[in-house]
């Protein structure tokens, strides 16, 4: 009875070249995270279907998976639902069969997590979590219906030093990964200002959200779903002709300080993210230009302060990190007034980067060190002794299980590159000797088991 | 709106401490396995719900999270099956609205992944994977509906090397753990040939099923599942004194080869035992007892030869570790004659037993190595340089960042235990010094950051 066997779309198996790959990254991630003082935590998969509904607006809501009630659910279907197609009764026929979904982010399980544990935490808290998340998504490249997710969020205070520390870890990691790459700042703040000034302040979620597709769609089309939303022509050539300032960082500034000189908010704005720039200058940066752009907007609408967005100096593949400032984010479970600040890493696409810049090719990938062939009974008993010796001593030595056909057993050592084999023949367990051949010079010598100890250990 | 904030019924958050502990225990099993060559991979968490369905049993099956199908599920619904509660209409309908399940463990995933994959694979293939897995049991003790399973398998060789190679690795592994235990070892073929000779081989699998309640339920309360299965009185007596075999593992080796005599599958597993009793007395382990249990049956039907369990010597917790040869996964999938063998380890019951033992105590769970104090802009940004030349030189190092209140500052300092200070006020803004106070000694002075780089280096 042979079944259909692939995994369901949208998903993936991770292969052990891969899973090379991806360590490799997340090593050089998690290294940086310590570093910086963050602490590793990990949430559930599941969470109750209440902690996350609502919270990623109506679009959101239709891409969370949701989890079957076990036992049985049917009973507490009501049948008259079935008849009605219309959105409100689908939610409601799904609440009465199913109260756990998976996690969609990890930005509100964080939230959840503080307010749960928040007499457990020190703040300010710095928390790092390494997780996959699921999407109803339409799979397509790069984007998957489940991938992980990378963040470092600080949790409980409201210092800008926190922003300046964050675009350093960014700064750190992706030199360490060897990528050249943009950091893109700006301030929710800032687009407020502007909202403010050309007088559609009541519409700034609707302007955030468009402005947000600009690298995606153009700016005609960002024009076309302002004006759609019942913002006035006039007011979006103001904005059009706000947003495009031309300049370096320091330029930019001084531009919009002086037009957004009569909104409070939006000097607030600028203020803040002079903080950063001038830090930034100071302390330096090892490799990240750092650019502000006026046009970042950000489409989640619970950041409220600083926003940032990494692109890749190669190629277009859209933003490979991102993150900002919420000053309000676990007030919807009832914990008011902590603020945050937080950064994810987009380790799909940078995987996808990283596998066009060759840097994997690189990498040691080859996990058995030395290959025992099986010459037979006595040999294999000698040859895990010999073995267990070269594991005591750091070095991955394993043995062809099965004695039969020699030639068999090289092939294998060949297609898994493996750089050592080692024979115990008759021959060897009559002496001390180990025969071992180098794979790659195809030449073959006798040792003792410490002359290959030290041959392994230079 | 405040919501509900906790996780779902049997899953929990793990905090940075616990995730210190978790840590500790999976590098000390991954680096193992490392050693002992084995590949790491990773499968998606969703499965088709035709890949994972009846492979556990009907219980198993129900204890499968089911995914809800996105989009409008609810016009698939054929009312009439509403009315009619029996399993197969609550079977067909859950068919309709859900074709993905979550992850129930990591064996059929894995193999679903060798038969997908097959070509991508060198045979014997050696394979891990530390993943979690959900399971909509009734929460307890030890036992949530989200956990942590971690696997070692061998596939594409019938060898019995390997199982001695299994066993060497939880004797290295339960080392590193500084854990005593007991690895529990028989065969399959060695039940069978018990069922053979009392005259119930049609009923092996009750019989096994019935076994591996022993330790749990007890002698007579598996006699009358036993019984109840409809096997004779007189089967089950003999049974009875069968398995209950006293002596050694060399004494009872003996005894059974004599009762197994005239069974051609019971002496196929004598022997198989010996082949591993033998190599193991040979190669000899580190620390683990290694006892031949007549009586150990393994509830799993894919088993088909040896067959482990892995105990902890501290007081009964139930097994930390599992697993055995079969010679027939994948040909639910479509690839026949495919062996296989493959230990887990029990990480959840590993940390119950780490926690009682106090092992975890004597963990360095302290991120931050200095904390430099926040006096007032122009020494936090002083201070900020110098956290990141002590970063460079992999010191973990942060900035508490608001300058208000210095006792808040010491007290979190305190707090968190974190063993230095480190503060750049007016004076050090002068000079080239920081002032460092080591926390546990209340002894402050100062110094120039090369003098810190070596106090640190040490």
């Amino acid at each position: 009875m042979a079944t259909k066997v692939n995994t369901p779309k949208g998903t993936k198996d991770i292969l052990p070249d891969e899973m090379v790959n991806r360590n490799y990254v997340i090593n050089i991630i998690k290294n940086q995270f310590k570093k910086f003082c963050f602490n590793q935590i990990e949430t559930p998969s599941i969470e109750n279907s209440s902690t996350l509904m609502g919270k990623y607006g109506e679009e959101g809501d239709k891409l969370i998976f949701k989890i079957l009630n076990s036992g049985n659910y049917s009973k507490n279907i009501d049948k008259n639902l079935l008849d009605k197609q219309n959105k409100e009764d689908l939610n409601f026929l799904t609440n009465t069969i199913s109260n756990k979904a998976l996690r969609y982010d990890l930005t509100i399980p964080f939230a959840r997590f503080v307010t749960q544990h928040q007499d457990k935490l020190h703040f300010p808290f710095k928390r790092y979590q390494i997780q996959p998340v699921w999407r109803a998504e339409k799979p397509q490249r790069g984007r998957l219906r489940e991938f992980y997710q990378c963040d470092a969020d600080i949790i409980g205070s409201k210092s800008l030093w926190q922003e300046v520390e964050l675009i350093q870890l960014y700064d750190q990691v992706f030199n360490d990964l060897n990528l050249d790459v943009t950091i893109e700042l700006n301030n929710r703040k800032i687009l407020h200002g502007i909202t403010e000034i050309i007088g559609e302040i009541d519409k700034i979620t609707d302007i955030t959200v468009a402005l947000d597709k600009l690298d995606k769609i153009g700016a005609e089309k960002v024009k076309e779903e302002i004006l759609s939303k019942g913002i006035s022509k006039e007011s979006v050539d103001k904005l059009s002709e706000l947003i495009y300032i031309e300049g370096d960082n320091l330029e930019k500034v001084k531009t919009l300080k002086r037009i957004l000189s009569t909104s409070e908010i939006g000097k607030e704005g600028i203020k803040e993210l002079e903080f950063i720039l001038d830090a930034l200058a100071n302390i330096k940066l090892k490799r990240a230009k750092i650019v502000f752009k006026i046009t970042l907007a950000r489409g989640l609408n619970y950041y409220t302060g600083s926003i940032f967005e990494v692109r890749s100096d190669y190629g277009d593949i859209g933003s490979i990190g991102g993150g900002g400032r919420y000053d309000n984010l676990t007030g919807v479970f009832g914990l008011k007034n902590i603020s945050g600040v937080g950064i994810s890493f987009g380790l799909e696409r940078i995987y996808m980067i990283l596998e066009q810049s060759k840097i994997f090719e690189k990498l040691d990938r080859n996990i058995t060190q030395v290959l025992f062939l099986n010459l037979g009974e006595l040999g294999a008993l000698e040859s895990m002794k010999y073995i267990s010796i070269l594991r005591e001593n750091n070095i991955n030595a394993e043995m062809f299980p099965d004695s039969q056909n020699i030639k068999k057993q090289i092939s294998y050592a060949n297609k898994r590159n493996i750089p050592f084999i080692a024979m115990i023949g008759d021959e060897e367990l009559k002496s001390d000797f180990i025969t071992v051949k180098n794979m790659s010079e195809a030449k073959q010598d006798r040792y003792t088991i410490d002359e290959l100890l030290n041959i392994f250990s230079l």
